[in-house]
C-alpha cells in the first residue's frame, strides 16, 4: 500500500486549480467559463499537455478534442483516470477540473514514486454542454452515442449558431472521423474519475470520501395541463376547469412517490408555468418539468410513470387533460463491483471516513462504464454548491482521494497480471 | 309598468356598440383600445354627449374627466345610471360600454316613451387602469379614495410616465379641484350599472339577466416560501427543503379552505414562480400570488388567513419560511335591498330567466354605493370571456336589461315621492 505526502499533493492540486482559475484559462473574470474550441479552452489543455509531458507522458487527441495521454505506447494495457475541464458559463474552479487535475496527480506521484502504473489520462471534451448546448458530448461522440446528422446538422454552437461539424473543422480537427473517438479506450483494463460530488450528503454526514456503486439515470419530462382560463372574481369554484390545482397536487405527489420507491429514486419538480400568469385569472394552462432519478431502475422509471398516470388522472376527474412529453432519458450506470471494492479497500485503509453511494448527477464515466470496468470517487463541495462561482471544494480531500485512487489502481494491475 | 320595443332597443344598442368599435374609437385595429385623454377616448364622450344633448340633457364632466349628463338642473334629485367606456389595453367591445350605452338607451326610452324620469347618466372617467395603472381611477376619486399625493406624484401615465395631475392639465382639466369630484352624487336617489357579467354563471344556468346582490371584496397577496436550491440529482429526498412541495400544498389547500367557506367565497392562485426555474435544481424559492375574493367579509378574510397560516406551518415543518405580503384589500359591497327589490320586481314581470348573484369582478359601483342607494344588472358574455377582443354580449339582453332599469327607476322614484 502507498502512502502519499497528502499535504504536498494538496499544495500541488491547490496550485493547478489556482493556475487553471487565471484570467488565461477562462472566458470570465468573475466565473469560470470555458468550453470547447475557445483560447482558454485550449489553454487549458495546453497546460495539461506540459505538465504530463513533464512526466513522460505522450499526449495527443481523438479526432474531435478529447485530450488523451499516456505513460505507455497505445496498444499496451493501462488505467484510465480523468474527468473533464470545460465548465458550464458561469461555474466555479472545481467540478470537472478538480478531477482531471486530480489526475494529474495520480500521474505525479506514480512517477515520483516509481509506482511504474501504466496510466492514461482522458480529459473528455465537452461535457457541460456550454459550447454547443449537448451534455457529456465528447463522451457521448466516443461512445458512438450521436449519429452524423447530429454532429453534421442538429448539433450547434450556442454563440454563432453554426454547426458542430464546422466549428470542429475549424479548430483543425477531424470530425469525419468521429468513430475512431470510440479507440481511446482501447487497452483500458479499468476507470477510475474523480469529481465534486455536487450533492451535500458527504458534508451533512462528515464525510471525506464517496465511493460511488452506481451513476443515477433519469426522465426528464413535461406534463402540461390544460383547462379553462377564467375570471379569478367571476367564475364560483364549482364552474372552474382550474389546471394549477392539478399541478399543486402533482407536485405533493411527485415528492410522496419518490420518497417510497426507494432505490435512491429522487423526484423534482423545477419548472412551473401558468398561463396566463396574471393573479385575478384562473390558469387555462399549467405546465411543470419532472426529473426522476435514481440507480434502480424500475423504481425510479416507475415513479415516472405513475406521476404521469396520476396527473391525467387527476386532470380528467376535473374534466381535463393532462399530456405528458418526454425530453430526455437515461439508464441507470452500474460501476463495477470488483473495482468499487478495490477503492473501497483503498478508502478504508486510508482511516479518514467515507461512505458508499450513488451519483445523482451525470458523470463522463456514464459512457465509459459500459466497455471498461469503471468507478467514481467523490469529495465534498460546501453545501453541495455546483456550477456557481460560489463551488468550493478541499484540495486536502482531493489529495486524499489521489492516494485512494492510486491504491486502487494498485491493487487493480496487480490483481490483472495474477 | 313599461313594456319598450326591445328588438329596436336591441337594434339601437348593437349600433352603439358597433360604432364604438370603429376606428375613430379604438386605438388599435384588432380590440378595443381606449383609455383617459387619447383621442379615440375624447372622441368617445364625444359621440354620448352629441347623443344625450339630442334627449335634452346637459352634459358636462368632473374636475378630472368622469362625463355627467342630466335631463334636470343640477341639485334636484335624479336617478343615476351609468358604467365605464374605457377599456383595458386589449378589450372588447361590451366591457363597461355597453353598460353605458344601455343607460343611454334607458335616456332615449324615457325621452320617447314620456316617462318624465330624472336622469343623470354617468361614465366614470379611467375604470381599467389602461391609461395610469390604476384600475377604477375615476371612481376612487369621486369617492376620494385616493390621496392629493397619488394624484400629484405617484400615480403616472404607463405611456410616458408623466403623472396623472400633468395629463389631466393638459387635457384641459382641473385636477387641483379633484375633490370636488364627489359633488356628481349629490342629488342622486339611486344607482344602477349594467355591465356584463365576466363570467359563466348566468350562460351556463341560462339566464339573461343577473340581479347583483353585492360586489365581492377581496384580498390580492403574494407568498413566498425560502427553501434551498439543491442539485435535483445529488440531493436525496431527506436532505432537501423543497418550497415547490409547500407551494403544491397551498394550491390544494386553497381550492379546499374556498369551497368549504361559502359566502361564496372563491381562492384562485393565478401566478407562480420557482426560482431558478430549472429542470434539475430543486428550487431555492417558490414565490405565488393567492386571489381570494367573496361578499361574505369573515369567509373570504378568513381564508385568506387560513391559506396563510398553512402555508407558513407547512413550510415551518420541513424547516423553511414563508412570508405573506398584502398587495391590495377591498372590503365587499353590498347593494341596497330594497332598490335590489326593486329590480328583481322588475325583472320578474319580463318573464325571462334571471338569477340573484353577487359580482365577483370590481365595478365603478363600488365606489357609488357607500353614498347612494345602488344595484347592478349583469347580462351574459360568451364562455365568460372579457378583457379580450373575444369577448361577446348579446344586444338584446342588454335591451332586455334596459327595460328592467327603467321599471326600476321608475317605481324607486315613484316610491321615493311617495
Amino acid at each position: 500500500m502507498v502512502e502519499i505526502d497528502r499535504p504536498r499533493s494538496a499544495e500541488r492540486i491547490e496550485r493547478d486549480i489556482e493556475t487553471l482559475a487565471g484570467a488565461r484559462f477562462t472566458a470570465r473574470a468573475d466565473a469560470i467559463c470555458r468550453y470547447a474550441y475557445i483560447d482558454v479552452y485550449s489553454n487549458t489543455l495546453r497546460y495539461l499537455t506540459d505538465e504530463l509531458e513533464r512526466l513522460g507522458f505522450r499526449v495527443g487527441y481523438d479526432p474531435v478534442g478529447t485530450l488523451v495521454a499516456r505513460n505507455r505506447p497505445s496498444g499496451e494495457p493501462a488505467f484510465g483516470v480523468g474527468s473533464h475541464c470545460d465548465s458550464n458559463r458561469s461555474g466555479g474552479k472545481y467540478d470537472g477540473t478538480m478531477g482531471v487535475v486530480a489526475a494529474l496527480e495520480v500521474c505525479r506521484l506514480n512517477h515520483e514514486l516509481g509506482l511504474g502504473l501504466s496510466i492514461q489520462l482522458i480529459s473528455f471534451f465537452e461535457e457541460e454542454g456550454s459550447g454547443f448546448g449537448q451534455m457529456l458530448l465528447g463522451s457521448r461522440i466516443m461512445a458512438q452515442r450521436v449519429s452524423e446528422e447530429d454532429l453534421h446538422e442538429r448539433i450547434r454552437a450556442i454563440d454563432d449558431g453554426r454547426t458542430f461539424w464546422e466549428h470542429a473543422e475549424d479548430a483543425g480537427f477531424e470530425p469525419s472521423r468521429w468513430r475512431e473517438s470510440r479507440q481511446i479506450l482501447d487497452g483500458l483494463v479499468g476507470w477510475i474519475e474523480m469529481h465534486i460530488e455536487q450533492g451535500r450528503v458527504l458534508q451533512d454526514t462528515g464525510c471525506r470520501i464517496g465511493v460511488v456503486t452506481a451513476i443515477a439515470g433519469y426522465v426528464h419530462a413535461d406534463l402540461t395541463v390544460t383547462g379553462r382560463a377564467d375570471h379569478a372574481g367571476a367564475t364560483p369554484m364549482d364552474f372552474r376547469m382550474d389546471p394549477g390545482v392539478v399541478a399543486g397536487e402533482a407536485i405533493v405527489e411527485l415528492e410522496r412517490l419518490a420518497r417510497v420507491a426507494g432505490g435512491g429514486t429522487v423526484g423534482t419538480v423545477g419548472e412551473i408555468r401558468f398561463t396566463p400568469g396574471i393573479i385575478n385569472v384562473v390558469p387555462g394552462e399549467a405546465r411543470f418539468s419532472v426529473d426522476v432519478r435514481g440507480v434502480d431502475q424500475d423504481a425510479f422509471g416507475g415513479v415516472a410513470g405513475e406521476i404521469r398516470r396520476f396527473t391525467e388522472e387527476s386532470a380528467r376527474r376535473r374534466g381535463m387533460q393532462a399530456s405528458f412529453a418526454e425530453r430526455q432519458v437515461l439508464p441507470a450506470t452500474t460501476m463495477d463491483q470488483a473495482l468499487v471494492a478495490a477503492v473501497e479497500a483503498a478508502a478504508g485503509r486510508t482511516a479518514e471516513p467515507y461512505r458508499i453511494m450513488h451519483s445523482g448527477a451525470a458523470h463522463v464515466t456514464m459512457c465509459v462504464a459500459p466497455s471498461v470496468p469503471s468507478a467514481m470517487v467523490f469529495v465534498p463541495c460546501k453545501d453541495g454548491i455546483s456550477h456557481s462561482p460560489l463551488e468550493a471544494a478541499s484540495p486536502a480531500d482531493a489529495a486524499l482521494a489521489t492516494e485512494i485512487i492510486l491504491n486502487a489502481i494498485q491493487s487493480w494491475l496487480s490483481a490483472s497480471r495474477a
